[in-house]
């Protein structure tokens, strides 16, 4: 199907008809197919007993979802349902390993010592988030009030996107090596981890981000297995990792994109990622501390090389100085309320072809 | 009772007896009183459901209890029970509200530039940390792993507690409040933070605390009423606070207390606190944020101005540069395999008696 949702996707996500209950479904061309009639793991109205079930029944399921489609099952229209939040996240990290982010964020914020911290080669760096306010695409996004410096209160000035994507847990483990990844994440979403970036450059020092990024996070409707993306090798890290984050494991050619609005502002490549999402699984584990079913960990910001590759709008308009101009000749610095922001991406599949990883979007209301 | 666990006091628990199911329950003496008899939230075996209903069902609730424990009820004596973690965490929240505590890092870690960081009296500075791996007194602690500097990775040579105090939410909410405190509030745990000084430093900048402390956050079994618990006023807070953070809302005096294997070494007072359990709260969600029944809040590490008062080893001991001796006559930097250490606390009762907050404990293991 053109669209990117044909029989090589099948996301999963969990939708209720007009005052139903919640049902699994997979997504379909521009509708979704009910997957409660199958039984077993697929009709709890939940992702998690299937995640949590393991790789083996992760792989029947997909067979049983995938005959069920060729079947020719009924393909309820989008306008037809209400998509939830598509797993219960349990912890939700982040992660901050796009060099070119780094990069531009260090020589934007910190130009009197710009660069990479001194650790930021030798391990993926990363912080534990609010899972209480990971919503699912479509919620409206309030925005935050804060501390924006000494005495003042208010509205944050600085509000942000950070474009991401996120890594689901389906079977719990602790010190997970990288070539176990796959046994235990079950798929993919897109993410966008909202930023409020006068909040954040206050509170930030010692401990990190804290309110500037916890009020909201949200993630695309569909979770996208991992079984049906196709992978292309890691790129060459230097220095050589630690032995705990070798070998590097798969990388994935995911494209995303970012419109503002109606305007389609930058293209950030996820190819580009300086470390691989086996790695931050590894490392994130590597101390002996547990993953369960439902956690979700994220890219950090997915930036290329180039100005119309960035996953921020901190980077795009240089933290506000330069402007972009949007379709409708109206200049933005930050986020203005009303604004739309969607991030969409696509993927090459295991089958070769062009799939969807859906969209994740929200409007910005005061 | 002189043990601090009489009528006045009361905790809540979940416990289970041999092969059985979990039941609630609340400690007196040397024992429990199982109270899944007394039905209604009572009865679900986990403490969540209760503390979900709200402030009134939480008076109710206690006075239900008390009746029962003033009818003489059997009490199961500790050694015939499990003690399990108290309620089930959702997410977890860190701060660092002990001026002593950030005073006394600052000048060990950063002796070039000592002090406070800008912000540090214009808001409570916290964190977000890992709720799978709080785990309930007792549980053995497994030395982490890590990095401990560019090409080294091996076990923890600065494995460290930080004694703190843990406030539970109930009722969810956002935008909560100072004046809402006791509203959202159901209790009071004490929380040991281990923390691995040495990956902390190594991976801190600039998004925070990781692996440092996700490996394992102990709690105590007893979760002590907000009713239970005598308030005394706040600090003096100079500058002024802000709006939101304003009244300060109630303080307590929790008297703590850190024994190293059989020795006592600090005697943190939580009175000292700069920042009171309200203005954490009403800062946590001031940014529109929510919290959830189950969430976990800690206070920070609880040091007051005495060598002999401090929260952490790392200041005990200057960063291991002046070891402790202990009773047996041997000297300690950090922690080695088979320290056991137990965090105590003592308050005074709404009834003006002195009741125990039981405690914390856990040994370490390679």
């Amino acid at each position: 199907m053109s669209d990117g949702f044909g029989p090589d996707n099948l996301p999963y996500g969990v939708f209720t008809l007009a005052r139903g209950e919640r049902r699994l479904g997979v997504r379909l061309g521009n509708g979704v197919v009910d997957l409660s009639g199958l039984g077993g793991l697929l009709a709890t109205g939940s992702l998690n007993p299937l995640m949590a079930a393991g790789r083996q029944e992760w792989t029947a399921a997909r067979e049983a979802v995938a005959a069920h489609v060729a079947s020719g099952p009924p393909v309820i229209p989008l306008r037809d349902v209400t998509l939830h939040l598509p797993f219960e996240v349990a912890d939700y990290t982040d992660f901050y390993s796009s060099e070119h982010h780094a990069l531009n964020v260090s020589a934007i914020l910190r130009p009197d010592s710009p660069g990479l911290s001194p650790q930021w080669k030798h391990l993926p760096i990363g912080y534990h988030g609010r899972s209480a306010t990971v919503v699912v695409s479509g919620t409206p996004i309030v925005r935050p009030t804060g501390q924006l410096g000494a005495g003042e209160f208010g509205p944050t000035r600085r509000l942000d996107i950070e474009a991401e994507v996120g890594f689901v847990v389906g079977t719990p483990g602790r010190r997970i090596s990288t070539g176990e990844f796959a046994e235990h994440v079950f798929g993919v979403t897109l993410v966008n981890d909202w930023s409020a970036r006068d909040l954040q450059a206050w509170e930030y020092r010692p401990l990190g981000p804290f309110l500037a990024k916890s009020f909201a996070t949200s993630v695309s409707p569909w979770v996208v297995p991992l079984d049906a993306l196709a992978t292309v090798p890691a790129g060459r890290q230097d220095p050589e990792p630690l032995g705990y984050l070798r070998p590097a494991g798969p990388a994935y050619d995911l494209r995303l994109t970012v419109e503002w609005n109606d305007t389609l502002v930058s293209t950030p490549p996820f190819a580009s990622m300086y470390w691989t999402p086996a790695q931050q699984l590894a490392h994130l584990t590597s101390n002996g501390a547990s993953v369960r079913t439902g956690d979700l960990y994220a890219s950090g910001t997915v930036s290329g090389p180039g100005r119309d590759q960035v996953g921020s709008f901190l980077e795009l308009t240089r933290n506000g100085t330069e402007p972009v101009k949007l379709a409708d000749g109206s200049l933005r610095d930050f986020l203005e309320n009303g604004d739309l922001v969607r991030i969409g991406g696509t993927a090459r599949s295991a089958a070769g072809t062009q799939i969807s990883l859906g969209s994740v979007s929200g409007t910005i209301v005061a």
